[in-house]
């Protein structure tokens, strides 16, 4: 439980309009994800930062539901899948698919046979 | 999933007074509908972009609702209708037929009739 | 299903802090409304544009609740009334008469009186 | 039915970094609370304006919760308690305590009440 | 019932993206938590402020979630743990234990148990 160090990389990403703050060891947690590559240092992987269009803020412009993406993030954050009963699980998959966030996926999947179970008003996609 | 590559047109909408952005590939995702006509580019189509009143942050002013365009807009970018369960299909639905969405409104006619079966407490307008 | 034409008039409401944009031709869609009294065009109308107090970015300033003015915005741009379920029904009745869309109150006046028979935890003021 | 007269004062409030814009007959509108002995016009009661920290936008800093401050506000304006079904009626009674609004004490204290028979999963402290 | 004192410390604090302001007598309210320890004043504890990166308005910016901060925070302020009834307990919980607020973490734990025997939709993780 302490704040990350005072040299620690700052991120700022939009998401679909909406604007979140990080760390760079917050976005590169899950390691071989999407956001681990395009965030890696190089000098540590050797990895090249993917350049990305940035906002009039310099805020990373990514072109995904900001809604989903909160769960993925606190993922990131404490290594918790957390997030709240209204929730749609289906969502947060989606993200977590296209992020490359692989080792919550399963258990998205199964949550979202749980739900389908208990109640049968999930859209007909 | 990979993000947009650098060179992608983003575009920032103001729905109502809340602003969204994404990319020109995904306000025209789903063909023939009018933001596809809209937002088409003239030259590999031919239609011509159709002027639009803009905000003093050079938004793309749309009188709706913003809390529905959302579930709409996580469609164009992911091909699923997914949305939370305490969200009004019948929102969806408006917004839906307003941008000509016409791919999901068959589902979303399904999902108001099976939720006036299960609670009888939607408005009788 | 079409935008608004190019040359129609915006208008920029704060209701208690939030921000709406929307046109003259929504603010006017219920006619006899004291917003389409007080929105109308002088020149169609006759009627007098009456003044209002305007934050710093030139936005009409009303002292009201943003939350429940929204479904009421949404039902001047529809012609149908739709809110969430967790919305109360009565803080969108109490905006209906503050602005004079009358032709919901039935409605809405109908819609409590099913909530309170459903679930009997609705305040006793 | 009316819009608060053009010369009516009004006033910015950030509570806990949201904010809110509302008239001063708004904030005095429950004679004897803290609110309305802080905005109270000198002039007219002889109280004195008790100063306090403003934002850098002039608004009026208060230490409180922002979520459970909106239906003080609502019923400030409208004089009735109204809240959404999600919302812990716990938390609008402490800041009603805060600021005085002793008049929706009693209702709360029953609506806590009756959610904790309802529904045995509120906090043991 | 009072506000703070005119001289009392404002704090802005950046969760992640969202701008929360506080006083630093709130900030400090739990003794020995993590936030007392970082803003306590130097001069009545002898304790060291630790320097945290800001962000372009001076918030001092924290890589955590903003959603389950606001009943941290709310706690700091009145002293009682009060959420709403969708919001996920676990991810209370994960803050109090980030921020050192351990005085509500057994609360935390009693109220996840008892939801997780209620409804047992909770992720497998």
């Amino acid at each position: 439980a302490k704040f990350k160090p005072i040299n620690s990389d700052w991120v700022t990403l939009n998401v679909g309009g909406k604007v979140f703050m990080l760390t760079q060891s917050t976005l590169t947690a899950e390691q071989g994800s999407m956001l681990a590559r395009m965030f890696a240092k190089r000098s540590s992987t050797g990895c090249q930062f993917i350049p990305s269009r940035t906002d009039a803020n310099g805020a990373y412009l990514i072109d995904r539901n900001p809604t989903y993406f909160e769960p993925i993030l606190n993922f990131l954050r404490t290594g918790k899948l957390i997030y709240d009963h209204h929730v749609n699980p289906k969502g947060i998959l989606e993200e977590a698919i296209f992020f490359g966030i692989d080792s919550i996926v399963p258990t998205l999947e199964q949550m979202i046979q749980r739900v389908e179970i208990d109640r049968d008003d999930t859209p007909l996609t």
